[in-house]
């Protein structure tokens, strides 16, 4: 059997984290930059980003909350007003300190003008939209106030890694408070559920949603939910975390309500976030050996057409190519931008094929004078690159164009449900859960006692940790690692 | 006469800068932070960032431009190479020093891990960005190379004021790099021409497009081009501004490229920005003193719908309201995005009323049981508020509610572009000159040398500047201020 060289060097399963990187490369989607920690995302990933960002700010708005846009700078005395909080961020912050430069005499510039308090670049923003808030609820006809914000934070993370870990990362974090617990732990938990429609509708992504233990919760919080999701080296990928903050961060702001008896309380608050991460999920996700693979719905471009003329031909292929790129991006309704690219970049062909099938465009169409002659299109599916091209008649192809995106679409999610689920086992002994994770790795479902000392201990000897404890599949059973009673499984498994 | 109170105190007339502070603290647009110099952009001010935004997006896109995200620390190093840049930049940036904080003894906490170099946050790109487009350009089929970017940026001003100067500011930095000078400079002068379509087309606003003297150009730009708008106290306000940067920054950072004969020359760039700083202008140039008043295309909120009834008939006035907001969102095909709100809270119907005109909404409607009999719409436009309400057929208000934006639209263009021109007058002489800013203001067209001394002095005794030299009206003539020859006129005033 002829072995086929791959697109992308090293394979999968030859070498993952250095494969994740060559994706990146090939797919010009983003690149380390001078700064310790931070990346360029390059217009092929930030394509994707702005997607990522339409869809995911639709849903927003949907669901009643609204965009505002606060200061990048916390001043420490606010930083340091909720004790968790501090204690979980203190070790990675950037600190401004200076608001000037002046030269140091041997023809350089030094910090000057030092600052009267040190402000933190925000690693996230409860507390400084705590503040705001603070003045903006009074009553509780104030609430519940739904706020959404797009930006940039910073972390000073050791180790980094592009998409998955950097040192600045775009997000959205959404902060809400309402007039009960009961209202803010419903908040919590339906945008958990709009985090998981969008990784599995429209990333093809799928995902358990579950709480996570006490040693992961978010700094501060009093429950944090989270969907996890499966990576190709069977490790799993944190891909959003929604927040149920009880009154601590409201005590600390000082976000007080008159309510309907008249009586002042605190409000009770949420946060919850996506990040420029998902797109790491994504590539591990999908991608194979020959590089990206996206699904249909967050594609920058749906297809590209190659045309394949010599000279006395161009005009005719040309006008064909025109033709048919305005009839598929006048047909499909169901996506809402489809974008067609004609590609006449004066590059041999192969190599013209291979970059859209390195960069993840879901079809790519060559037309040649074959086909204008025939009223004919060839092309090939990136979920199947390696199966070969297709021919079909033009008008049939142009009529079923959406339904062959859905069908990608379709086939990614059930693909990636399958992986995700084969990799997914039950286990009801220690020794089986070692041997697990010594041997295979992936999801273990196992029960857990609800004791951090087993976390701490598994977590030393495999690298091992809780995921979540699912929302669904909660039998009661008796905990493996202590024989104590169990009240539901937890997800266990290696992680980014 | 009975003088009518109007909705804002003071007025334009008593009090200009603090009138505009009591038009955004009415409009709900932003606030200031505790953060010195920083501002919140609250949910209403940003929604018109987020229609600029969308706008202003799809131009750049169509001419060929994609976008990118790059870091926001630029180590000190770059920042250092352009010596003008640095010399303009240095007395007002933000510098990170350390990335920890640590306990300092006494219940606080102090900055730690001091950096091996500080990194400033980036008051604009050209040196982050340049530094990554030195590794992209090889050679001139990689260009022209066009990026994008939405970012905050950081400029520790010393004054500062909401939208007009803030310390952090959002805004969009196009960053290009052309193989030829000619090429470079036609992009600035197109991407001008773009801020002016946006001003004058979308914000209503009328611009001058000029280029700036040399003691206003960007530092390290050759020429920098500007869009000036007047505001109603008839100083100047830039709004926009494109530079043709020559091969500096391209020197600076190695951005070098071979050309077609084989020869590696320096790229020739550009850059060019708008700010949150537009929403100050848009605020300034149609704002009254019943509060903010919106154009149509920038409102994201096009008409509301107060119902008016009582109790009896909630449901009938109601459903009324309904079809008619679904009438008005099927019917607006111009606007791509007609958004129409009804408004049921439980408010005094008056209070209600101004709320919305504060806010700058387009058209109040307001249905009652007597509209519901005789399927009618009573409503009151923005930009005629004090003009009282006017009643109209359902239907026909339906089929012309298109061209009733349209009007609003064009009416606030055509009054801003009156009242600019009525204050805008040409000078001849330095008397007239000097009287023209101690007894009027405005803008003065006259005559310049090009000698900086000249406008070095007017600065000092009158505090007015070059605010640029048009592109349109180039007619020779003597600089009043030295008798000497001037090859254009210039437009002088006082400005933001």
């Amino acid at each position: 059997m002829k072995v086929e060289r791959s697109a992308i060097n090293p394979r999968r399963d030859q070498d993952y984290p250095e494969w994740y990187q060559q994706v990146i490369k090939a797919a010009d989607l983003a690149e380390i930059s001078s700064i310790r920690g931070c990346m360029v995302i390059k217009p092929w990933g930030y394509a994707i980003w702005e997607n990522m960002q339409r869809i995911l700010n639709g849903m927003l708005k949907k669901s009643g909350h609204k965009n505002a846009y606060f200061p990048l700078f916390i001043p420490l005395r606010f930083f340091e007003k909720e004790a968790e909080h501090v204690e979980g961020f203190a070790k990675e912050c950037a600190i401004v300190t200076h608001s000037r430069l002046q030269p140091d005499g041997k023809g350089h510039l030094i910090p000057a003008s030092p600052l009267e308090e040190p402000l933190v670049v925000r690693p996230t923003s409860e507390t400084i939209i705590g503040e705001s808030f603070a003045n903006w609820v009074k009553s509780y006809r104030d609430l519940p106030l739904k706020i959404n914000q797009w930006a940039n934070v910073v972390r000073w993370e050791m180790r980094t890694r592009l998409f998955l870990r950097t040192t600045e990362f775009l997000w959205q974090e959404g902060h809400t408070v309402h007039s009960s617990p009961e209202e803010a732990m419903q908040e919590t938990r339906d945008m958990l559920e709009v985090y998981r429609v969008f990784a599995e509708g429209y990333m093809a992504m799928p995902v358990i949603c579950g709480k996570k233990s006490n040693s992961e919760r978010f700094p501060g919080a009093v429950d944090t939910y989270c969907i996890e999701a499966m990576m190709q080296d069977k490790k799993a990928l944190q891909a959003g975390t929604s927040h149920f903050l009880g009154q601590n961060f409201a005590k600390a702001s000082g976000i007080k309500f008159v309510n309907r008896e008249g009586t002042e309380e605190y409000g009770w608050t949420t946060s919850w976030g996506v990040t420029t991460r998902l797109i790491g999920g994504l590539i591990m996700t999908h991608s194979d050996d020959d590089g990206l693979v996206l699904p249909p719905k967050l594609a920058p471009i749906h297809a590209v057409i190659l045309p394949i003329f010599t000279e006395p031909d161009r005009s005719i292929v040309l006008q064909y190519c025109n033709e048919l790129k305005q009839e598929l991006e006048g047909n499909v309704s169901s996506f809402s931008d489809i974008s067609i690219e004609i590609d006449d970049r004066d590059l041999r062909g192969g190599e013209k094929f291979w970059s859209h099938v390195k960069r993840g465009v879901p079809i790519v169409i060559e037309v040649g004078m074959r086909d204008v002659g025939a009223n004919s299109v060839c092309f090939s599916r990136r979920d199947a690159v390696r199966s070969g091209k297709q021919t079909c008649d033009r008008n049939t192809f142009v009529g079923t164009f959406r339904s062959l995106l859905d069908d990608i679409q379709a086939i990614l999610f059930e693909r990636a449900r399958q992986y995700r689920d084969t990799n997914k086992v039950s286990i009801d002994s220690e020794a089986e859960f070692f041997a697990h994770f010594r041997e295979f790795g992936g999801f273990a479902v196992a029960h857990w006692s609800g004791d951090s000392a087993i976390e701490d201990r598994i977590k030393k000897e495999l690298g091992v940790t809780i995921r979540c404890l699912p929302l669904e599949g909660g039998e009661e059973g008796i905990c493996p690692f202590s024989g104590k009673k169990s009240k539901q499984r937890a997800i266990w498994a290696k992680s980014y």
